[in-house]
């Protein structure tokens, strides 16, 4: 199955969430079936939160973040956006060295504008 | 000026935003002056959004996060947090290639939870 990175034109391929083409990237991959995003990622060590064992908060953001791209969209080309407003509410801490699965779910669209869970 | 970090006991030096002891991190350093924190940042060209010149979204909120830390605080010695809730607002683009100046201040403290804006 292609992730949603896979069609990437090369210009926009630098993303350093997921871009296919950033050496130093996250190169995160995020999946749409059934009108969800869902992404598989291992935070590396580097990304600790300064607390011993759990990831640095805004780096458990950041994959949230990207995750989520594309959910908005209807599995065609993809479309370009950007995020007028991130919120995150951490309930737990995020492991460090586990496999974390990501999922994203629209919950509406209205015109240009997407709310994504 | 001694920098908030510089007041890390070596367990918790690693963060990945502002750790001294984490070789990949973003080694921020913030500074408390007058009840505010800031810091100057410039992000490298890997922090790419994908859309050419402009800064990943998550990793601006990665550098507001690090800013914000010890904004609580009065100074003395380091107090150990949680962030509980990040929400970030992009008003406009962040830059790629530009130093950026970020400042924390807090809005409230009451009892163990404080408001940073």
């Amino acid at each position: 199955m292609k992730a949603i990175q896979d069609h990437y034109p090369p210009e926009f391929a630098h993303c350093y969430g997921c871009g296919p083409a950033n050496p130093q990237g996250l190169h995160l991959k995020s999946y749409l079936t059934g009108g969800r995003t869902h992404a598989c990622f291992t935070p590396a060590v580097m990304y600790s939160g300064g607390y011993p064992g759990n990831v640095y908060g805004a780096s458990a953001a950041a994959f949230a973040y990207r995750a989520q791209s594309r959910t908005m969209g209807d599995g065609g080309p993809p479309l370009r956006f950007v995020t007028a407003s991130l919120k995150v509410d951490y309930k737990r801490p995020t492991p460090l060295g586990q496999e974390l699965f990501i999922e994203g779910a629209r919950r509406s669209l209205e015109g240009r504008k997407a709310i994504i869970d």
